[in-house]
């Protein structure tokens, strides 16, 4: 047997039966000797990466089918409409999710590098101990905010597939549903610098010199792969069959009727979360070395 | 044709055609006579209400398994661990709770008489107009809260259910995620006032005895159907099958793995989520007369 076959034999043994290790690495996919990368102490791995991105999935399909309980009600969405401060320019939706955001950031919430405000001005400040994780993230991670973008997105492009206008008067529960679907998007989209770094330690010659160069478009070649992309939408599709269908004892057919068209998630894919989550990962390579 | 048999013939066929006045009324399914019931202006009907029962069941299977993504946390449910009062007994939960409620009153949120806070003490006066919609209930139904019964019994019963203790530092993730099924939970318990009210002005003649002598237990016995509870335990067990599963592209199948164990559902439904809304309903029927 040819030494290098014995070796893969021995590794993949063992990390079937070590779960722990089983690191869907790079280094042990693309296997050329016996090197076994380790996840470091936080358990970060690209296997670790891969789950909770397709976890996530889960919890914007959801988000999205709460959502397309109610109707797309413009006094939420003119600007203007605030109800806290008479004056301001602020929609209904702005100043809902300003004041919501105060409170979760008192409560620590945005001292988590998963997290990100999307008015991050005259937040006040964390009541609580920052947490004593480890630090994955290089420190240029946190200048990288790109809400706004997702927020124009939100609601210009993906509520009016999901929803129409109407009236509903349970304007705080709208909101909710709202500020859950940004919420969610932002953490899958911003995601990005994990992915990124993840990628960066597996294989830092591939990306040092198109990062020397600032080169951006180099670095979105490198992280683009068209097949995976494609795999991702189709998930994403099956996840909106099967979570927004009418669940009932007799069967399980829908008969077409879904809570939230299921081609409507290959879209957002496509269009939007992973050109985005790749926007944020070239941003964040482009500093990964300062 | 018997001349009944007639009538029933028009009214099922002029129901299919016009599906506004196709109301699973009681007096349409024990049809005696040509009584049709019309929705009244808010579009209030038993099959309104039915609907929203079951549509709000996968709300509450979603937020589940969006809860059994973290473990139970004990600095979150420990009392005194309260970061934005210090000295204060409550929990780091409950202040979370509060806080987001006092946003949420001003936002108008507990104007709408499906919402119910579970801390109402103090909280703040709503900067909203009231809602234009009719007024359904009695205003007796105002008095009726029992989120604390809710509170403990998703604290104490329902969480060590999904989740285990551990460690994880996404305290406001973890409260967030808590704050939804909170309040998916204290929804669906208390939309028992909608039921009781359709109930009552379906067959007046049928509750009214049993509410003047104040009768707790003849108006359960009236409220309780064996069959339906038991149809309604398979439904969510199901559906907690088919939203908690692990979906991919190769196949449906979870292998056993769900995200919440369906069995948990049965028994949220039947240990608490329908007698506590049997609880709001004989607690509203009580004072339907007042």
């Amino acid at each position: 047997m040819h030494p290098i076959s014995r070796e893969r034999e021995i590794l993949y043994t063992v990390l079937n039966f070590v779960p722990a290790i089983y690191i869907l690495h790079r280094k042990v996919l693309n296997f050329e000797g016996a090197i076994v990368v380790m996840a470091d102490s936080s358990g970060f791995t690209l296997e670790s990466v891969r789950k909770s991105l397709i976890r996530q999935e889960d919890t914007l399909v959801f988000n999205l089918i709460e959502r397309a309980k109610y109707p797309i009600v413009p006094q939420l969405y003119d600007d203007g409409n605030c109800p806290i401060l008479p004056g301001s320019s602020d929609s209904f939706l702005e100043s809902f999710v300003k004041e919501t955001e105060a409170v979760q950031a008192k409560f620590g919430r945005y001292q988590s590098p998963e997290e990100h405000p999307f008015f991050p001005d005259k937040l006040p400040e964390s009541l609580v101990l920052p947490p004593r994780t480890t630090q994955i993230l290089h420190s240029a991670a946190a200048s990288i905010n790109i809400n706004k973008a997702i927020w124009d997105i939100y609601i210009n492009k993906v509520l009016p597939l999901i929803a129409s206008e109407g009236r509903d008067d349970n304007y705080t529960s709208i909101a909710g549903c709202d500020l859950q679907c940004l919420q969610a998007l932002s953490r899958r989209i911003h995601y990005g610098k994990f992915v990124a770094e993840v990628k960066f330690k597996d294989a830092p010659e591939e990306y040092t010199p198109a990062i020397q160069a600032q080169d951006r478009d180099a670095l979105m070649k490198l992280l683009t792969f068209e097949s995976v992309e494609e795999m991702v939408k189709k998930r994403v599709e099956k996840k909106a069959r099967v979570f927004g269908q009418d669940v009932t004892l007799d069967s399980n057919d829908s008969q077409g009727n879904f809570k939230v068209n299921p081609s409507v998630l290959p879209r957002l894919y496509g269009e939007w979360v992973m050109p985005l989550t790749k926007e944020v990962q070239v941003e964040y390579l482009l500093r990964r070395l300062d």
